[in-house]
């Protein structure tokens, strides 16, 4: 051991604290001459890596060295090993973020190296969260991202199916209920595009696409089973967690999350990392876009896409955006099971499931086919909706559902504990609150518990009359249903408007007389919207027979 | 118990990680509905706090809280106490972060409430670093900067001397050796300035102001004793961290000091928070400017000064600057036992110590005395000397010493293993490099080890004989001087120039004949410097000559 080492025997502490971390007591620390936030060098065997040390007087005695579970995995340790430990210089790659945050353009090779640290686990949180916040504030351009995404990709496992065709899609996210997911991949894979889709778990929102599809199947397939099974089937949905692509996403993510940061290049490189390390060469990306998603404008929407085309181009892959609608849930429902069984509707052609949805889903899937070749542009929709119609996307996904491990895919159990939120006037729905219908479908214990959930009876737009159900709220237990229940009376999660949206006021401007106390003939599906006067005798009347006019819509 | 909390029995668990952290069980964290990096309220009878969750299968059973040093000190914990947790919000502060991270200002309340969540502990890593980034990039303007400090003071313990006549004085730091404190505090004070001197540890540097005095007697003195001993014997050099005075700037220090930031404004704010938390009115601030020091220009030093005199105008504070070399250490020692001698011996009157430091500690003491209207401007240094020699600054020293709980000031014993640096050519100093010394003195031990640090016989401009000491090492133990000795041989901490600064090239420029071969009789300190044409036959002699005339510069 060289002069300034110590060799320690070590001791677990299951901590998930971020990074590579161990603990040494605070007298074999100053024997080395390192202090807490710096790093040790930790060799075991021929393994090695860079960690940040913590001290202490208590947890771990002299002679020994505290190790949170990234190093003991990574170094392929038994309890009590014998660890060569060594002070390490900072990693240069703490010179790259503050490169960045004086507002400069980064090599290639400062960002290879800066992902490789940051893979390793020797960047602390104060250095990640550094970095990050330098690039919200000072972003990266095109060349950076590029660079980025690579090394991304090349910094973890990546899936070669030895395919130039392989097709993926991805949601930027920030709308609940989008399955589309699982009616995009059997459609695409039943047209003959190979499609191994990977995606995440819920952090924020109450049920990502893995969360649901793992109601039918096992989603934490191996890189060797995404490859054999979309080469077998034409398609997976798996669960990105159990295959370590693109790992630096992960990491930076953990550090965005708490400060709600999601920085245009970072965006761009997390996504197309992800895609490129499973080989993908075209491309879709749905963006939601509306009030209570990521996107607030058109604008916005655009500009994003363009950026993603043009990173696709930087990276020999053809990307093609769909800007969607996101200001309400996709679908009626909300929660790992509910959706599931909406989606399992939907490949079975039952008529309830809304067509917002199918057709969002088909407009997807039609973008996947015409990339493919399969569909004339244009016309790549109305081919999607075929092969859901005639149940060519139904069987295609009972087969990845069974060659992912489930039984022949059947509708799900949902939580036996229900609570109907209804409407407290007549009226007709002006807006679903994306935020409030996560909040309250994570409050029932989605994504975890996959009979939690929602369901939406009314989207916007639809009349409602008073007592109808705008929510119905499902739980496993009592308490989550509580929990919610509070919540859901708490917050306005579908707001109702009146039929009547204002009164004319005592003095009227000449010209205003209104035509009549009936109910307008032409009413559409928003229930009728009339301006009464308030000097007409018969006003009680006239609305009942205009909500009378207006019930069925 | 509110629905949405547990009751859990606590459990020590000695780490130091930052801010408030505890340790739940993940079924526990479950129940709650709270995830890693996700905050909860604990309670323990009226004590509340708002720490950050980190899960474990391990560390901590179901039915227990793992709790960190900050969290069971600010409760006051017995083990197995009692806690009530229940999931927090995040604090807002958050959003103020992201707002200065957006570039724009925050009000004088969005700080106050920045800088309490910063000293109750309720931000993560994660958040403060943000923070410092969007600080380092965007800054803040002096009112930002004035409402900063002015929480900072508030948030912590407040010496209040009711005495409008307090004075102070600071460095900014990253000049090794600058113990002029040990000179500047005993001659106010002999003159019957109140002068409160808090400082701090060396953090990265080789032996703070606390380290040295620390040699002689107890620094960590309570508010009452600082307030008592300067009421009685005029001054104290005490620890800051043994008071509780403006804890946001330890906080913001340790975030920091990984990512080597110091933006302006958080600078201007630690130091100034600090006087204000002792009620100084009068304060000098010593800035020393050079080159291995954290100011490189006159520019910037002079920017720096005016900043500091604008926030005490604010501050109702009256502040000089005295801009100081700072290339090269202050005096012949770094290192608290060699650092504390050379300060007794200056205080003493011994003429083996470097005019350079006494004179330094005569003109901030003379600003001092200036500003506390006992000498006339610009008479502050003479005056300053005076109190030096005719015994009062030792004598007061003395006094200080003592009541901080030290015998009378004698020499201090110094580390017994000890190496020489020696010139291995002729020549003069042309550079003493800070931060080359500052790295061989802690590898020596120091701060901790406080016999240990290096002497420099030669200072920069001294002439140097092959052979003679350039730096000598002391250390407490044969291990550490060795470390020291390979880390001293492979740096260039001395940099010596020779005598022959270039030949003159083959082809000489018309009109560059020497004008002899003999030395330069008017050579300076420097030891003469000439340039020598190649073809001169008696170059070695006329070398000789010069460096004998230079000797005994």
């Amino acid at each position: 051991m060289d002069s300034g080492g110590l060799t320690l025997s070590c001791q677990f502490i299951d901590l998930d604290l971020g990074g590579n971390q161990v603990v040494l007591h605070a007298d074999d620390a100053e024997e080395i001459g390192v202090h807490p936030q710096h790093r040790v060098h930790v060799r075991f065997g021929d393994e090695s890596l860079v960690a940040v040390v913590d001290t202490t007087s208590s947890v771990v005695e002299p002679g020994r060295i505290g190790v949170f579970p990234g190093v003991a995995d990574d170094l392929g340790l038994e309890a009590d090993a014998q660890l060569e430990v060594q002070p390490a210089e900072k990693p240069e790659s703490v010179e790259f973020i503050r490169k960045k945050m004086n507002g400069r353009e980064l090599d290639t090779d400062e960002i290879a190296r800066l992902v490789e640290d940051m893979v390793q686990g020797s960047l602390t949180d104060i250095e990640l969260s550094a970095y990050v916040t330098s690039v919200e504030i000072h972003d990266m351009n095109i060349r950076e991202t590029t660079d980025l995404t690579r090394s991304m990709v090349e910094t973890g496992e990546v899936i070669d199916f030895h395919d130039p065709m392989i097709f993926d899609k991805h949601s930027i996210g920030g709308v609940p209920g989008n399955k589309i997911t699982l009616l995009v991949v059997p459609i695409a894979a039943a047209a003959g595009l190979p499609i191994p889709k990977t995606s995440s778990r819920a952090i924020t929102g109450a049920a990502g696409t893995s969360d649901v599809m793992e109601v039918f199947c096992d989603v934490k397939l191996t890189a060797e089973r995404i490859r054999s099974i979309t080469n077998d089937v034409g398609g997976v949905m798996a669960w990105g967690g159990a295959v370590n692509l693109a790992p630096a996403d992960d990491i930076i993510i953990r550090v965005e999350h708490p400060l709600s940061l999601d920085p245009r290049s970072l965006l761009l490189a997390s996504v197309m990392a992800k895609k490129r390390a499973v080989g993908a060469k075209h491309v879709v990306i749905d963006i939601p876009m509306g009030p209570g998603s990521k996107i607030a404008t058109m604008e916005e929407a655009k500009s994003l896409a363009r950026d993603f085309i043009a990173l696709g181009d930087r990276l020999g892959m053809q990307v093609e955006c769909a800007i969607t609608y996101g200001g309400q849930p996709v679908g009626k429902t909300v929660g790992p099971a509910l959706e599931a069984n909406e989606a399992l509707r939907a490949l079975r052609g039952d008529p309830d499931v809304p067509e917002s949805f199918t057709k969002k889903a088909t407009a997807i899937a039609g973008i996947l086919l015409e990339m493919g070749g399969l569909a004339r542009r244009g016309r790549g929709q109305q081919e999607a909706q075929r092969l859901l119609e005639d149940g060519s996307a139904l069987e295609t996904f009972s087969e990845i559902v069974q060659a992912q491990g489930g039984p022949e895919p059947e509708l799900q159990p949902v939580g036996d504990h229900t609570w109907e939120l209804v409407a407290d006037k007549d009226g007709y729905v002006a807006g679903v609150g994306n935020r409030d219908i996560v909040a309250i479908t994570r409050s029932l214990g989605a994504p975890k518990v996959k009979g939690a959930g929602v369901e939406l009876p009314k989207k916007e737009g639809d009349s409602v009359e008073e007592g109808e159900t705008l929510l119905k709220l499902y739980a496993e237990s009592e308490y989550k249903l509580e929990a919610a229940r509070k919540l859901a009376t708490s917050k306005d999660p579908v707001t109702v408007e009146g039929m009547l949206l204002e009164r004319v006021p005592e003095f009227r401007e000449i010209g205003d007389e209104p035509s009549g106390p009936g109910p307008d003939p032409s009413a559409d599906g928003n229930g009728g919207i009339r301006q009464v006067a308030p000097e007409a005798d018969d006003d009680n009347e006239a609305d009942t027979e205009a909500e009378t006019a207006a019930d069925g819509s």
